[in-house]
């Protein structure tokens, strides 16, 4: 896959490309991401990528014609998907990551919080947003989106990442823990610290589903429980209760 | 306002850190970033902060010690405000960035993909999440936490932002345009060409209306319209259905 971004801020990418875990999946050559300066495309001879709104108002645009010609320039073929960061969005989630990680070529506008001229949205797929607050431009969010779709090309190619990954899909992990055994006074649970895998997996289940209750119920709304899962979620309501 | 980040990855944050904006506001005094790397906090002569999950299962565990030591060392008095960056949690909106920005002193746990031992959560305030997605760390979240942050402060000491912000509050950003006055055949409405600043008072709040409307129908359930509003909406519908 290849990952291009068209931004202001070059480098602002270098610790985040340069990190252990996105490197190795850059090495891997599961992915090429490509930064790319908007300026260089200015043709303006002091590099002016921006211009005041007209009506009025705080702040610069940036210019419809240098952020499309940057696009038009690094869209390989017609299968080139382009997409530009912004806050009128439905924020992204995994399934997004998911369909966004299937794609051969992404091209990500990263939006300014100034603002960008509203006629580059005539040539972009789709306008994407990572949650519903305002940040001061769309490098982050950028990052945040090249980062959750590596991810996924990496464990599309590990079986053993998958394996856990569909185990429990829609709960919550289960709480997990390492030595040492007892910490300031809280122990690891006992059924952990057996070899039982049986039980291991039903207390993991109970936990994932107890976890999911208490920190984001509205997960449990469109769940199809099995029924494995409707007794345990009687017994932690029942202990809940006690 | 002192913000302190707990990693295992404190070089990430360079880039970010000298970035214009961030440097700017960093620079005005308004915040203090401390980036903490976690792995100081191991008494292992290896600089282990990991080990193997109890009950089993693929991956490393950030030891709750490690990290326990790392947050005692780095919160200055009862106020110190801690959180850690969790996919548990509900997203973080716009209102939670505020709230935060309210704080003296936050510290920020980034969490790791593979896990962190569950009873660090007794250590902390509040689990954070910036959306239902997956992440290979918390580097990027924390990031996201304070750009969010930090352009708040900024505009915290600038009246003109804050006029912008409380302008239309609710409903999505109207559509801007700067130079050139036509590209590509898309003209920029010549109601913004000319000077009348009520009819681009009227004509930004319809706009505003549309965009939230076509892209974020769901900002609009809980409104409470002005008559105007109601007005606009109606002549946007009316059009619509032309």
């Amino acid at each position: 896959m290849k990952i291009t971004v068209l931004t202001l801020f070059p480098e602002m990418y270098e610790g985040f490309l340069n990190t252990s875990i996105i490197k190795r999946i850059i090495d891997k050559k599961l992915a090429e991401i490509k930064v790319v300066d908007i300026r260089d495309y200015s043709q303006d001879k002091h590099r002016h990528v921006d211009d005041t709104p007209y009506g009025g108002g705080a702040g610069m645009l940036m210019k419809v014609d240098v952020v499309h010609r940057a696009l038009l320039d690094n869209i390989s073929n017609d299968y080139t998907y382009t997409v530009l960061t912004s806050p009128k969005a439905r924020p992204l989630k995994q399934v997004d990551f998911e369909r966004l990680s299937k794609l051969d070529e992404l091209v990500i506008i990263c939006g300014h919080y100034e603002g960008i001229d509203y006629r580059i949205e005539r040539y972009i797929d789709e306008k994407v947003s990572i949650g519903d607050y305002i940040l001061t431009g769309g490098e982050l969010p950028s990052m945040v989106m090249i980062d959750g779709i590596l991810r996924l090309l990496e464990e599309g190619i590990s079986s053993d990442s998958l394996k856990e990954e569909s185990f429990n899909e829609g709960l919550l992990e289960y709480p997990q823990y390492t030595r040492p055994v007892e910490y300031n006074g809280d122990v690891v649970p006992e059924v952990l610290q057996n070899g039982n895998h049986e039980l291991i997996r039903r207390y993991n289940l109970k936990m994932s589903l107890k976890e999911t209750l208490l920190n984001r119920p509205d997960l449990l709304d469109e769940r199809d429980f099995t029924e494995e899962e409707r007794q345990l979620l009687a017994e932690i309501v029942s202990e809940m209760s006690d």
